[in-house]
């Protein structure tokens, strides 16, 4: 019997990809039952288990109010609800230099499902795609799936996670159909200025490829940079715009998720190929077509107040983090975090006593301190960690003090207490 | 720029291949915007947009409770929350001879994705699945973007649209990895006996291939045979069961499928594919996190009299449908409907002036009568047509009505008003 493969040749490359719910899981099993204290996550970009950060209430009224009117309990198009599209569309237009249409707009079920959709779309057998290190692996296991090539290029920490655009360069040939962009980013917490953003455009036009702009945390920007969506450059270059509900709205659970066509010269966007997605979206389970429909209303009732108070909220706790971070020794952070949910650290091994890599240590904090924070190895980058600052201040100031007291217990006898280096591991792909 | 693919192996197949939406949306843009009568859709198994037919009230409650819970915004695990695999997998082991547990379920977005993600599993280069003919389209669309080969063996009129066991048998070689079983059956409104779905066990077990059981319209039985699950037969054989909220609880565009491994002896369900599966979920979009909450109280609080109401309006509605029928002389029913929501049924071209095919019919039906029909071919067989009967019983009249004064209009002018074949055009490959 040759079942039970899930095998489209790149079977094995899928299951040896690293996964950061895969590893989470194994996070929350090293957790020790006997510990009374509460166990605390910094591991995920899921703020709703906080009651600081909380959905606008015209949310959940718009959801409510189109169950409830029953008119969407059937179908919706594969594609999306056409009013939905529109309201994704006009939205997005807002911060951009041309208007999107709604068929530029694919509804999905989540970004996770914009992320398998657009590789989809530019992945063929034989060709490969430019990722960001460290980065979201999805991506990798997509192309796993998909038997997509991936090639990675470096974010620089002293630039401010900057995409090393020489690497980028040097990577890509005829064969290179897209690069991805994360901005506002995860898991660095950087976002880019006008300038990068378009440095990137021009560099992928020269380079005749797509730019797979992942902006799930658009808008979640509380530095000195505001966030610019790449969409601001598709005239340059065509843009495949992912994004969500999700981290805006802090509604992540809801799964609904854009792919946008961000392209205003119609260099990508051809009949057939939008013919070609279509059918795609067939065999795809979309969002529901109640959530869909509750949309627009959501989009256009939304007070700006909301999201002033969670960039407000994330700004300090980003700032809890970095303050705390500098009183622990063997943690240093190369850059501060302006947006998103998460700041990258580096792990400074050479100050721990019996701790072997990131993993082990993320492994030996869980058991003794029941926190649960992210290996940088799960977003590709060994000896660092990921820490979410989604999270309330006083879990946050809680958790922080854990982690110190646990990095004071694990310091060598002759380690000084000072941060000592800010240059990261040379990165290696997993 | 080599993007624009969406492309496995199988785009070409894919761009070629037939889908129901691609159909229908073709139909809806032939209507005549001139006609004054309102639009009757015959064509699609969304029962929803008649107020006969309807969601039950607890369903809605425990979705807007869950909701305003507010505990359910967050991401789910990406196989399904526990509480909704563990009430799934109760509420299929009602009807099976060995009990389920939560392990074996996997919540997906509609039975859509379920059928992908079974596709996903049992598929690899060169392998190849059974389909029946007449079918369902998704299949072949979910085949060719995952390269896997299909081959067809037909359902057979004359014996209320059994398998035809010979034909699988004849179809199977060493890469065959599984048949699709469709009970209650569409396009064709077959409910098998316990006896031929133990022989379709047999028979794959003979084969060393699994069984793919799209349950979607399961229960939704009003004939002789009662819905017996093809998962009863677990022990002989490996079984994918696919399932959704969708039609018993008339609710399709709730998304809320599942896939369930019904193998009580362990034959298919190997840690490693587990592993893999779980992979595969991790890229997947799932289903609402609180609509997967509210799943527990709408197994558990869905009254037997609503189930009962469905049931019965189903037969009278089919009823209507089948007389009506014997009224129209170019159409025969080959097999009275007893279970889903539709009806395949011959036309006798024979007896019509002006019309080329099935395709052409149902063209100048929507174009002459605003009446939407599914032509067979998009469901596998030419020169039939399948028609919905999940309608109010008034608009099911009026459009039968529609579609008797059609055929008269069309009809040979030496033709007998009396219907003359019951024999099926031998069917071919779409």
């Amino acid at each position: 019997m040759e079942n039970g493969n899930l095998n489209h040749g790149g079977v094995d490359k899928a299951s040896k990809t690293i996964t950061i719910k895969g590893i989470l899981g194994l996070l929350m099993e090293n957790i020790d039952e006997s510990d009374k204290r509460r166990v605390i996550s910094l591991g995920i970009g899921d703020p709703t288990v906080y009651s600081c950060f909380h959905l606008p209430k015209v949310a959940e009224y718009a959801v409510v109010d189109a169950l409830q009117s029953e008119n969407f309990n059937g179908y919706a198009p594969t594609v999306g609800l056409p009013q939905t599209r529109r309201a994704i569309a006009e939205y997005l237009s807002r911060d951009l230099p041309y208007k999107l249409s709604s068929d530029d707009v694919f509804i999905t079920s989540g970004c996770t499902q914009a992320i398998d959709v657009a590789l989809a779309m530019v992945g063929c057998p034989g060709a490969n795609i430019l990722l960001p290190r460290p980065g979201f692996p999805i991506y990798e296991l997509c192309a796993a799936f998909r038997n997509v090539e991936v090639r990675h290029f470096d974010l620089l920490p002293e630039k401010g996670w900057e995409v090393d655009l020489h690497a980028v360069d040097a990577l890509a040939d005829q064969n290179t159909v897209a690069m991805v962009v994360i901005n506002p980013g995860n898991p660095c917490g950087n976002v880019y200025s006008y300038q990068h953003l378009e440095k990137i455009a021009e560099t992928a036009k020269k380079l005749k490829i797509l730019v797979i702009a992942d902006e799930v945390y658009g808008h979640l920007a509380f530095g000195c940079n505001p966030f610019v969506p790449m969409g601001v450059f598709g005239s340059i270059v065509p843009v495949l715009t992912l994004g969500s509900l999700s981290k805006r709205w802090i509604v992540p659970g809801w799964r609904l998720g854009w792919l946008v066509i961000t392209d205003p010269c119609g260099m990508f966007r051809k009949p057939k190929m939008v013919e070609r997605v279509k059918k795609y979206f067939d065999i795809l389970g979309g969002p529901a077509t109640f959530i869909q429909a509750a949309v627009p209303r959501i989009l256009e009732q939304t007070q700006e107040v909301f999201f002033k108070k969670t960039n407000n909220l994330l700004k300090q706790t980003s700032e809890i983090c970095c303050e705390r971070i500098k009183e622990i020794h063997c943690i240093t952070c190369p850059h501060r975090p302006e947006g998103s949910m998460a700041v990258m650290v580096k792990l400074n091994l050479s100050l721990l006593e019996d701790i072997s890599n990131d993993i082990d240590f993320c492994m030996k904090l869980a058991k003794e301190e029941s926190v649960i924070i992210l290996p940088g190895t799960a977003v590709g980058l060994k000896n660092c960690l990921r820490i979410t600052f989604a999270v309330d201040p006083a879990s946050l100031e809680e958790a922080m003090k854990r982690v110190k007291s646990f990095s004071q217990r694990h310091a060598k006898a002759n380690s000084t207490t000072t941060t000592t280096t800010t240059t990261m591991d040379i990165p290696t792909l997993i």
